[in-house]
């Protein structure tokens, strides 16, 4: 009788070849049961897999990829720069999945960086519906955002974040306060916390929502019509550059920030609070979330068995400027 | 007689063992005269290279490096962007090599790089003083910088872009405009163009250095205190982030702008140009210098021989806001 192959062991365990694959090379999320069924065919076969062919397999490319929505965006750029900082240091290198803000590059990205064997992925980007993730059978970790079953997140204090906005806009003297948001989801917890404040104050939320698609020249558009259309005495908005379109409109309209409007921004990226020091923000913890990331995704590409996907938020601050 | 080895025909040949892996393997930038010699120990000894390890060797990795001082900066940010694409078109995937605005972390990159084997690296830092271009053995081309003999630079056109900012200033009722730049060097063009508008109109040129290394806070601390001490009516700041940090002082210090303080920026990437639409800049073609950076690199890439470095410089463009 000849050597038994790859697919002996597979019909012997009644699974496919692929997943006797995975379990050999401990890759992707599998079933006790399906480990120990591959494991009693491979002893009843007295299977021996090719060695070399199994360490070429094996073989780790050191490298991760990192989908972002696009670094030209300034908390993105950030957070890349962060994600590959930690990923450096642990002798990771990055390869950089730049969306250019479409959900079709991101399923490219997900079958291109499987098809060349990166060690992992970190991905963080709006795109809803991107099915690629739950099929996927490597470590991956989301920053911000649900991708699917499994799937550690990490993500920083929204509900706080939104609180802490919301409470500074009323303690600042403001009593029509807006939140403007990309989209307003039952999951988005900073437009939740924004109504909780509201209602805690017996003030009436108003969320203007643009949505995430909208390119930059409507996007300002829409929010100027509507801040003309709906007088708001402060702006809460989801991201700093969206405050400063509400600032840019302030000037253009003769408002005075923070007499007239008082506006809060998000996320505190470093190169906009260069840019506009003065600019009141809930500051996300860039560095710390993409270490966090990091060290998820090193856990779980040492042990492909892990499944715990609760973590702890990361803390936010309020940064007062001057436009509140 | 044994089968020749690599070491007999770079005996024979009277080169380095590497130089005749690089004329086996078309990599690299080789005299006519030294291949020949190769090729004629090669034939007289009757070498035949080990085609599995050759087929290792020369197989491409499709991997490209972008080194850049941070995608957390808005112009690098859009520059990777746009570099990713071009290559993502072409096949390429993209190691990003993100180095912290430090030259130690450049040095150890291209290391890195070429013992990976990446197919070729784009590189553009402020870093001076890194030898490692000269030795790389792989394609290389530059954007905005001069790397090492036979590295092509990808620029656009400092120099008119100088002469527009400070012509532009003078038009708009400036005096005694001051050019705010990192480093004032022989090979600054926008410092020069800067001067020598001043000359052409009989004005004192002023130049502000303040040094790349130098922290935001410190630099920011810099610009106030010369602005303090200096009285001037413009500002010409050889980057965006910098000329934002004049308009600041401004608002602090009760300037009007732009009737006492005209401000002109540089490199108009688009996430600044969001947050601040009405800062006046000269925009570099962000886009095409990426894209003409990946064809450079391509036709390098299929043809090692390519020694062209002359570059046109792509067109820049002065866009007015209110801040002039």
């Amino acid at each position: 009788m000849s050597r038994p192959k790859l697919q002996d062991v597979a019909a012997h365990a009644g699974v496919s070849v692929t997943t006797v694959s995975r379990v050999l090379n401990n890759r992707g999320y599998l079933s006790d049961d399906i480990r120990r069924r591959v494991d009693d065919a491979v002893t009843a076969l007295g299977y021996r897999p090719n060695e070399i062919a199994r360490s070429l397999i094996g073989q780790r490319s050191t490298l991760v990829g990192l989908i972002v929505p696009t670094v030209a965006d300034p908390f993105f750029g950030e957070l890349a720069t962060h994600v590959e900082g930690a990923l450096a240091e642990s002798g990771y290198k990055m390869l950089l999945c730049d969306c250019h803000d479409t959900p079709e590059r991101e399923e490219r990205y997900l079958d291109l960086l499987q098809g060349n064997r990166v060690d992992g992925i970190i991905s963080s980007t709006h795109n809803r519906d991107v099915a690629g993730y739950g099929r996927a059978d490597l470590p991956i970790v989301a920053i911000d955002r649900r991708l699917s079953e499994g799937i550690p997140t990490v993500h920083s204090d929204n509900r706080t974040g939104g609180l802490l906005a919301a409470e500074h806009l009323i303690s600042r003297g403001s009593r029509s306060p807006v939140h403007i948001t990309a989209t307003d989801h039952p999951g988005n917890a900073r437009a939740a916390a924004y109504r909780e404040v509201m209602d805690r104050h017996g003030l009436e939320p108003r969320v203007m929502a643009y949505g995430y698609d909208t390119p930059v020249d409507r996007r300002r558009a829409a929010i100027e019509t509507w801040l003309t259309l709906n007088p708001a005495d402060g702006v809460f908005a989801s991201d700093d550059l969206t405050a400063l379109m509400a600032l840019d409109w302030a000037r253009k309209t003769g408002r005075r920030v923070p007499d007239d409007l008082r506006i809060v921004g998000y996320d505190g990226a470093a190169a906009l609070r260069m840019a506009v020091p003065g600019l009141t923000t809930v500051r996300q913890p860039i560095e710390r979330m993409a270490a966090r990331a990091v060290d998820l995704l090193r856990a779980r590409m040492a042990d492909a068995t892990l499944t715990e996907v609760e973590e702890e938020p990361l803390p936010v601050e309020l940064l007062q400027g001057w436009t509140s």
